[in-house]
């Protein structure tokens, strides 16, 4: 387990402003330099820069894909994950992530939020929803607002660290 | 396709407030009397109180349940479908939905209106979330807020009934 | 529980054989009359024939579709329920079902049958796949063959309310 | 696509004889050393064993896991994929994996074999089952059975190769 890199997720949708592909590249290219892996879901758009930016700095990029072929990846993507469950896969793509990354407003990228949320795993939004529970005027204290690429990847570098230290710690002891 | 029971899917969280159950059981049992079957989660909360209305008012219910046993749904679903993927099921509650009825604010009911965006099933929201694309102060549209359990119901069955016009129409004509 | 209908599925592939079609339909019909809801893929072949026996029997059929729209099931299913996880949704099938009947030998149906015997889900084949354990000649035990549509739907209905009693009688006790 | 590494899928049972386990780590090993990626379930057994034979000649493992949480994973998976969908998974296992090599005679392993033949993804056995088509004396002729290790990654190596060939040939032409 020790040796395991990192597993970051990076969401957002096939559609996405030019600056919004532009943070998705550099976030990529920042966790492949910290050795985590960037999982998606190995599609176009936000999937695609992210998967862009961490291989060109030498990273590993899986791609879990809503259709039956391989060859729907993006040219990116090192090891692709064929699921063939359509939008069935954003489950999957969230719970094999330490921690996640959504960029944007698409639907498929709420979806990808609260599945998160629901299954608790730590999720940082860049320019993405807004949530607010019934009755409540506040924003859902459990989705972390970012403001850049860099404070993205530093949050979620720090959340998967302090999730790993208790495993260490039991390991020692055992 | 004509005879095919219309499926309306109610979702809601397993822990709810009183007023949110009642209003649950009264949506089952509207449904059940317009003879609608009603599809959920299979577990308990808004899920079984919906189960509860619809079976007591002699409706058919239909729970999409997350674990590997049919023994695990509640007591008045009358058509459990195992299937063993925990939280990934929620997909298959909402692609199975003609409309969608979602009641408080837990996060799997999140989900759940999140892939009904996706996939474009219409979706009525009671006492949920608020949901606000990026940089915007007005609440999604795509998300119809109701008041009571009289207004989703009302509004999920002309939905319904809309969406089938069409089907009606091209068989007509063939 | 106790007035819930037995779930019996009726698996086999979309090319069959007239004389596969035939028995499948008797399946269907005879499940109807006794009350049982037939489980199926709710695509053609096989999945129709045992749909259409069922229906035209005053039964329910419960269809789990492959694809993603409830449009692409057969014009006798009740109840589609719509995974849009192509032939992820076999398991469903099987794992919704008390008891299996497998007709003919399409590699799906094995794909079914191999699940039930994983899942510990009672299954007998009409007309179907030869299976052996390695260096072994004989038939594999768990796979009961056979010979036509009543004693599939004998055997099937027979190992059903046997599984259901030990749940009456624990219900009796409490 | 070109530098993409063969994903080459190794499944078999938890529970396993000492020469099956043998081969199993010695096939992790062999595909390794070719620089292919091996594919498995991500548990104990036949998985672990082929795990270990590709972690330890310096290859990558991606584990899909049945359960809920990455903790499950063998030591020696370096990428797990967490689908929470038990059993469910295998239809995973089998679509990313380019070819299957199947060893023992588990249930689950019967049903890769299925779900590989269904989806022509060529399939290599190693002393698991034998399949007939209803009223066959032969053997299906589509799950090809090999006698060790060696061979089982020969001939799983030379169909992704083959596979590969008019992909690289279509590019080269665009």
């Amino acid at each position: 387990m020790k040796g395991r890199p990192p597993r970051i997720g990076v969401v957002g949708g096939r559609d996405a402003e030019a600056s919004l592909l532009a943070a998705a590249e550099d976030i990529g290219r920042e966790l492949a330099e910290r050795g985590a892996i960037v999982v998606c879901g190995g599609m176009g758009g936000i999937m695609e820069a992210a998967a862009r930016g961490c291989v060109r700095a030498g990273g590993i990029v899986v791609g879990i894909l809503p259709t039956e072929s391989a060859a729907d990846a993006n040219a990116h993507v090192t090891i692709p994950v064929v699921t063939g469950m359509n939008e069935g896969r954003n489950i999957i793509v969230v719970r094999t992530s330490e921690a996640l990354i959504a960029i944007g407003g698409s639907y498929g990228t709420l979806s990808e939020i609260a599945l998160a949320l629901r299954l608790n795993v730590p999720v940082f939004g860049l320019n993405t929803w807004g949530l607010r529970q019934p009755g409540s005027a506040a924003a859902e204290p459990a989705l972390t607002c970012v403001e850049s690429a860099q404070e993205a990847v530093e949050r979620a570098w720090q959340v998967v660290q302090a999730n790993r230290l208790p495993e260490r710690r039991a390991k020692r002891q055992q």
